[in-house]
């Protein structure tokens, strides 16, 4: 069916082998034939850029491509896709205007460059007509950027709510689920390594107004002056105020907000108290969430890991595979890749495998419950839980099974034996139940 | 900053003015302009195919751009983007096969057509090498086969839950918050128009099921054979199930359920009891959601309207810019549009207004309360509701407001006043409330 061709390689370098970059050069390894097989593109790692090398790695990678200068990625004409992973606005910065200049195309997760020097790289781009996927900088695995600016391009976005700091969100539901002072969960999430040693840009708000202004950038398509933006950490949050929020319905979450009115931009990242029914409220510990009003697709929620090596690895390889299909003239990508027919078959449900709730309408007689018991247990279905329920009619009392996990053939059987009894007034009520 | 170029014209038609057709319309008559000033491409409706002439219409369009005869669509060569809005098995299949042959890329919310026929529809797509847009045919103003196409391409996605159909989910969630039987639910849904007079499609599950095939097929890159998969609706089920379900900690929701394994796909659709605090037990009324797990990026959920004319228009959309985008060559999409400078100027923090909750400190004697409220009431700030809470330390009570929405400049001038009288113990804590 598809029409082969020779493969398309595109070359990438990376600038920074740490948590990020060890995870996108696995990926790149464990993935490139898949890729290659699918898309007729072949990622080809050309070099990285580390600080020593002779430094142990979480990831194997040939001598031969490491390299300790970054000018040997810069002017490699063969690498089409710089990889920037080191973070930081200097010697970032620099870095990536050099690439813009050489020719390449910027995949980067770095938050603070792209907050507070954002008109510079996004004008390079523009200027030297290059891509710059910024997808790992703002919630990790959650592809909010290509949501807003792909997925809603034909809406205005009149605001959004974002939980966009994992730290922040385990210290506040830590403090929350076990009334414990903002010192004890931080010191929880140190030990737990999702707080840094010096937790300062993260308590502060610092990392939120940054991911604040990549998102107000995408969602209103305006440039921020990120010194403009008002911030207010966690840090002098009270046990005591949380518990008085929960009593009068609110949770307490940090929000990076923005907001488009007529006169201009409300931006601004502080604790916030959320109706505990807000969608937001009931994102717990290190999750990420953005929800945002898009005046044709309404209301929308993202939610996922914000941090992490494979989430955020998985976001640079999204913004790689995206460029690399643009610059390579993409040949018959809209129409997803099928696998071989047959070898994904879908199972017959009494295979399945699943956990039951049970209602049996019965006699409210002796010995009844013992011959439901018998019937499950001869079919080898174990009960996890029996609750009988008052009735106004003896002879159809509710009782309600919950069992363990059972396979959906034996349940069906057990079924047939005990609704042919003459003990139940009605056909037994199955719904299943997922974790 | 941005090199002008011509603009390219790419030609739209449209067959079925219906809901989502007129919302198309509107949305491309609306934004053509920002369109092309954002991208260099002139989005052109050339022709819509109605089955009258003289219907009134929900939407405002010339009767030269009308026609009855789908071939004057298919015939026109100025068509480069077919979109198909008519839904049903056939005609629209062979038109779809019309439209390919003819050498168009096709857009389409056609979800029986696609679950049912994917593999001929997706194979004609691959076989003359154009764009197949489906967004609008699950979720729709949900980005969801984005983020699952490209968003999480490097990821393999090892099962997701849906909820896929709003009208259950409306019925679903008045029966659980109304205790009324699912008769009465249905009559409420019909009256607000969520569901059809004939609802069969919806509350049997088979839209479910339609969905789940399509999402299948994205998320585990497999055919799937829509007769195959296992559909059970919501026809039969009780409020007391609903109600016994809740006592035991469960929500009762109808999923699209969708998982990969070793041996095969397991793929359902039925009523199924959810923990309460999982993330799709919170999803009420006629909002979708999609869980998975990617296993790269982690759990992902993404959530809003599912229905509706303009969320679906807003799909339809988001694929007709996007295959106009990539069929023009594309020029420097990736670095978003940037509006003038200083035109979205951000607020100063003053000029914020917000619901406030305020924690004060106070010394447990007559008269502080009307201090406060006095000094709250000068700054035209008024109070929703205070609360008193017991300390053992009788210098230091708190007291908790909630206010109305003030501006902030005003509570700080207030709360100036307030933390300099000597009745209060400490700075007054302040956390905005957001709705």
């Amino acid at each position: 069916m598809r029409i082969t061709k020779s493969s398309k390689i595109i070359g990438i370098g990376i600038l920074g082998l740490g948590t990020v970059g060890s995870g996108v050069v696995t990926l790149l390894r464990r993935q490139a034939a898949a890729i290659e097989r699918k898309t007729g593109i072949r990622l080809v790692l050309k070099k990285v850029c580390v600080k020593s090398l002779t430094k142990k790695r979480a990831v194997k990678i040939p001598q031969r491509l490491l390299t300790t200068h970054v000018q040997d990625l810069l002017k490699d004409r063969s690498i089409d896709i710089f990889v920037e992973l080191v973070g930081g606005i200097q010697p970032a910065k620099k870095i990536m205007a050099q690439a813009f200049q050489n020719g390449k195309h910027v995949v980067t997760a770095n938050k603070a460059l792209l907050a507070e020097k954002g008109n510079f790289i996004f004008g390079l781009a523009r200027k030297h007509s290059k891509k710059l996927g910024i997808e790992a900088s703002v919630c990790g695995g959650i592809p909010i950027i290509k949501a807003i600016k792909e997925g809603l391009a034909s809406n205005t976005i009149s605001h959004f709510l974002g939980i966009v700091n994992g730290t922040c969100n385990f210290i506040l539901t830590r403090m929350s689920d076990q009334a414990i002072p903002f010192e004890e969960a931080l010191r929880q999430a140190q030990q737990k390594g999702y707080a840094e040693k010096n937790p300062a840009l993260d308590i502060r708000g610092i990392d939120s107004a940054h991911k604040l202004a990549i998102l107000a950038r995408m969602a209103f398509g305006a440039e921020v002056r990120f010194d403009s933006i008002p911030v207010e950490g966690i840090e002098s949050l009270a046990v005591a105020d949380i518990e008085y929020a929960k009593e009068l319905g609110y949770s307490i979450k940090l929000l990076a907000i923005g907001k488009r009115h007529q006169q201009g931009l409300e931006l601004r990242v502080h604790p916030t108290m959320l109706p505990l029914d807000h969608p937001l409220s009931n994102v717990r510990g290190v999750y990420n969430a953005v929800f945002l009003h898009a005046d044709q697709a309404g209301n929308l929620l993202f939610y996922g890991k914000g941090a992490g090596k494979f989430p955020t690895a998985s976001a640079v390889m999204s913004d790689i595979i995206d460029i690399a299909k643009r610059i390579s003239g993409e040949v018959d990508l809209k129409a997803p890749v099928v696998s071989v027919p047959g070898k994904l078959k879908i199972y017959p449900i009494e295979n399945m495998r699943s956990k039951y709730y049970l209602r049996f309408q019965v006699a409210d007689r002796p010995g009844v419950l013992g011959r439901i018991a018998q019937a499950l247990g001869k079919n080898h279905i174990s009960i996890l839980s029996v609750h009988q329920k008052e009735s106004h009619d003896p002879r159809s009392v509710p009782v309600i099974i919950l069992t363990y996990e059972a396979q959906e053939k034996n349940l069906r059987r057990a079924l047939k034996a005990i609704d042919s009894g003459n003990f139940v007034s009605r056909k037994t009520v199955v719904i299943r139940v997922e974790k």
